[in-house]
């Protein structure tokens, strides 16, 4: 899209870690990586797209439940190999059905992973229509 | 150092991505990657230790400047393959002087990167006593 961009350093497969931020509350929402074309598509749009490597394919980030997210603003960090979006959350990021992915807490002393967050929506309302 | 660390899931190189977070105010600090050493250094001294791609090596975040970082609690994302811990940090993250590694943003606009923050100390005195 235009030539400061090229500044940012993308990995050898050429993605880089995108940490989407809740703009109004500073939750986190997720960590998704993005090829240049997401980038470029998120700085069209307005909306998180994000490069899938599972589906290995760009997405729009909530192409399926409709809980899209609203770009902000866009930072990068001093190395320049990290984008941080700040955005506005349709619902919630987790297509577990939590506001944020990031819904586990480690417990020291028990060696374990406790649910800190509570659902809210039902994934298999959203996802299976 | 325990079993549930195993469920995590590390990447073809055994690293996972640790995004550091201010655990008082929200503020994105930086994100830095993990290996198991890392993360059970972390779990086991309270503050964080990294493993540094350039260095080759596991690092204590602040090791040369003194700019710790506290942990208070460590979460992990829905697919168990991105780290977010929250902590109290010493001064600053950024080896650049500021607070947030995240200091520069995205100007549509111009197509260019703004930088948004000022420094909190003085990189030049603070790295080569």
């Amino acid at each position: 899209m235009d030539a400061q961009l090229d500044s940012l350093k993308l990995d050898s497969n050429g993605l880089i870690p995108a940490i989407v931020q809740d703009a109004d509350n500073g939750q986190i929402l997720m960590m998704a990586w993005m090829n240049r074309a997401a980038l470029d598509k998120t700085i069209e749009t307005g909306t998180v797209h994000t490069y899938s490597r599972s589906r290995g394919r760009l997405a729009q980030k909530g192409e399926s439940s409709g809980h899209l997210q609203h770009v902000v603003r866009i930072l990068t960090d001093c190395d320049r190999d990290v984008i941080l979006i700040q955005a506005k959350q349709d619902v919630a990021a987790c297509h577990e059905g939590y506001r944020s992915c990031f819904y586990r807490q480690y417990q020291p002393e028990k060696g374990d992973w406790k649910i800190i967050a509570e659902k809210v929506f039902d994934p298999g309302k959203v996802y299976h229509k």
